[in-house]
């Protein structure tokens, strides 16, 4: 009985018999994998790609579809808004957001070739409209294409990359773009021909020497031993949904309660490695909590369990939520004046901590000392007022005092708020998504792109919407080109 | 030609001749390598101890000699001071000095097993004064044995466990016990008949099908091909001198000028992943400053570009350190006044940023917004005039106003003051040293310890003087021990 492991490769000279024989064989069927499919069976090549689940959208699916686009001058939505965007800005934001894990030299090749990929995408059919909707969106609520994602006009990235907005989404009434978005990448990719296998999970690769040139599926309660002459991709998402992963690698998502994702399970990242690959910045992770809705409490100030802010709270949602995570001990405060609140969303999981007739009230109700929270709220109103933060910068239109009483602070509790997260970590790949292994070589025959690789979004605290799917839809078509290739 | 890679082992089958051959191969001649040596000796077992260096030592060597121990009631010299250390409080803090990243079996073992150790080390020669010398310090200029190395006394750690000092350092007149105490371990190492090969480096692991047989060692500039009847122990360090390793890994490294350690290149971290192990909490890494010497300069006060303080200063040096690297910006300030103040250490590399009559006037010459830097000292000396540090819990006698003109705010830069550091992360190992893969399984014949390993120091937020030492010397013994078990 031959054993199979995801971290073990099987030798191709053990293969009983060969089940299925394709060019390139894709494993998962987000965003990454149909991306892939479509340039490899392009390519000229046959594709299978296979997904676990019973049809086509992993994570993507559950995304808002968002992809963050710009440089080169500008996209269309961008320069009818009156934003030119170079791609020097767009390449420096970019490294600026992969902080210390950044990959320079996909930073570089995405902000040239960003606007010919967002060309591509409408080319297969994904539709925008085309206008900017302003102000600060998690995702549109309407069907427009441009908002403002990241932290772009926020300090301190606004110093270093000049700010435009980039986060294009797919023409869509109302949050939750990703489905829509993915149904159109499966259009376009069977209609060039390719086969999709669903209900079909990655066991083990297979080698020959050193050399990938196939991957076992269980397929109909069986293995299947898929022969891939030219090269298998991996685009199987991150480890959000695996526990015993997260505790290797990734322990401080353990303090958060809510993965997001479709049961990713890490599978393509153990498959890389045991073939040969290196998986890197695997502490990396993304987090957010929907505190900036309703859209009022956008103008709230954070403060930690000593009553200090840590964050310009005008940088993107998720970096602040990621910095909140960085605080001593279990939970941040949401401060607001009366004039910017109201009832925090339910699934956000707020709760009402403290109120009071002026914050030296609040700050008792918190049981913080006498002279913290309300030293550091008279601190941050005095130059509000004169539109300035000179701790932390945040700037106008989101800076705003807080001097309206009554007063509160909503408690931000990492175990128990709606923190939702997943994995940045992955196999190191080249821009060409050549899985690379611990010697800097690329493992010969396979292929990786999206979460199940560090890419575009490499690090938590730089993490902007879009950067994501940017970075599963441009680097999957280019794994899915360079698969084709052989 | 027969390829030899840290990153793939070689198999038996291709080995053109045995060079060598012996029960147990041990490669890294630090303590790790020595208490693993002995241990296998005295099991009877044959044993080959190889060094890329002309001499023993490895970071070992340039360390205090200062091991973690404690439990079980306490050591002749906790006792004698008046210390009781349960088992119980030592396994707790160890837990929480090991922070998302511990390992509860091996702190559980360690903690039960470390009164035995104490007898082992001072059995094989290792001498101990026995006295307690009160304070704070980072080695003693003198030749007692017992100091508080950690943050046993500070919150929130005294909450957690009950505190007692447990840094055991060698009898040795000042700084640098780690020389002497692996030159003791070498003698009883040599007088148990082991063979030291020095100027030798692995190439390679050797692997018959799924079990580890031997290594290949770089000795007189040729591969020599060593057999390893009963299997092979990893004791190589970590991965400080590696800037590739760490740019994939650990890049919040990079920021830092001064890696600790004997060229420790994350070798034998690379040897193991490559033979089937997993490499965890690669992240990880130990820094610190020598900022409480002159010891007036222990009772400062640290604050980060914002003004703001960030830590209760009177945990562990390392710990006010690792946090002061997670403050935004390049920079932190340790405030003194002038009933604390004296010449910095030269090799501190800590500059005079800011002095002046009043916290005011250091303020502006710090560029910071009037009425930051100065309420925060403000706030900060009320309360310590009265016994209390509400934000952080500083205790007494740390704890004490900074309040006598002149001030001065001396500047640690993340890049040019000295921040040494090493690295935590490494192979995942079972208590007997086992190195485990990916699926969970132990790598049949191959074991490590020390910091190849992920071990008791797992969390650079939670080191104390001592524990990687007592992790070297502990677990390289039962790597030692399991191995001649073959």
């Amino acid at each position: 009985m031959i054993e199979l492991s995801l971290h073990r490769p099987v030798a191709a000279a053990d293969v009983p018999a060969w089940d299925m024989e394709t060019d390139v064989a894709i494993v998962g069927f987000g965003a990454t994998g149909a991306c892939a499919a479509i340039e490899a069976a392009q390519a000229g090549a046959r594709v299978l790609l296979f997904e676990r689940g019973s049809g086509s959208g992993g994570a993507s699916a559950l995304s808002g579809g968002e992809i963050y686009i710009g440089g080169s001058g500008g996209t269309d939505a961008q320069r009818a808004a009156g934003f030119e965007d170079s791609t020097e800005d767009f390449a420096a934001y970019l490294k600026a957001a992969g902080g210390p894990c950044a990959d320079d030299a996909k930073c570089d090749l995405y902000a040239r070739e960003a606007l010919a990929h967002y060309d591509w995408l409408k080319a297969q059919g994904v539709p925008y409209r085309g206008n900017y909707l302003p102000g600060k969106h998690i995702e549109p609520t309407d069907d427009s294409t441009l908002i403002w994602s990241g932290s772009e006009a926020a300090a301190p990235f606004c110093d270093i990359a000049k700010p435009a907005p980039r986060g294009h989404v797919i023409a869509h009434m109302g949050w939750g773009g990703g489905r829509p978005l993915v149904d159109v990448l499966e259009r376009r990719a069977r209609a060039l021909g390719v086969q999709v296998v669903t209900d079909a999970r990655a066991l083990a690769l297979i080698k020959d020497g050193e050399r990938v040139v196939g991957v076992v599926m269980r397929i109909d309660n069986r293995p299947h031993f898929v022969r891939a002459t030219r090269g298998v991709v991996l685009a199987t998402g991150g480890f959000a949904f695996n526990e015993d992963m997260r505790r290797r690698y990734c322990p401080e998502t353990l303090r958060l309660s809510s993965p997001i994702g479709d049961q990713d399970d890490g599978s393509g990242i153990e498959l890389g490695v045991g073939a040969g690959g290196d998986a890197i910045h695997m502490e990396q992770y993304f987090t957010t909590c929907p505190w900036t809705m309703p859209e009022p409490q956008a103008k709230g100030v954070f403060v930690n369990q000593m009553g200090q802010r840590f964050i310009n709270e005008d940088c993107y949602h998720g970096r602040v939520s990621r910095c909140a995570l960085d605080q001593p001990g279990d939970r941040v405060y949401l401060l607001l004046d009366i004039a910017h609140f109201d009832q925090p969303l339910e699934m956000a999981g707020m709760s009402i901590a403290g109120t009071g007739e002026t914050w030296e009230e609040v700050e008792a109700e918190l049981g913080m000392a006498p002279g913290t929270l309300s030293a550091t709220m008279a601190f941050y109103n005095d130059h509000a007022r004169e539109g300035r933060d000179p701790l932390f910068d945040k700037r106008a239109p989101i800076l705003t005092p807080l001097d309206q009483a009554p007063f509160v602070a909503l408690e931000l509790n990492f175990a128990t708020t709606y923190f939702s997260f997943f994995t940045l970590g992955g196999l190191r790949t080249s821009t060409d998504g050549e899985v690379i292994g611990r010697d800097g070589k690329a493992v010969s025959g396979l292929f990786a792109a999206g979460r199940c690789t560090s890419g575009l979004p490499a690090w938590g605290h730089g993490y902007s919407s879009g950067l994501s799917l940017a970075d599963c839809t441009f680097f999957g078509r280019q794994a899915g080109r360079r698969a084709a290739a052989g």
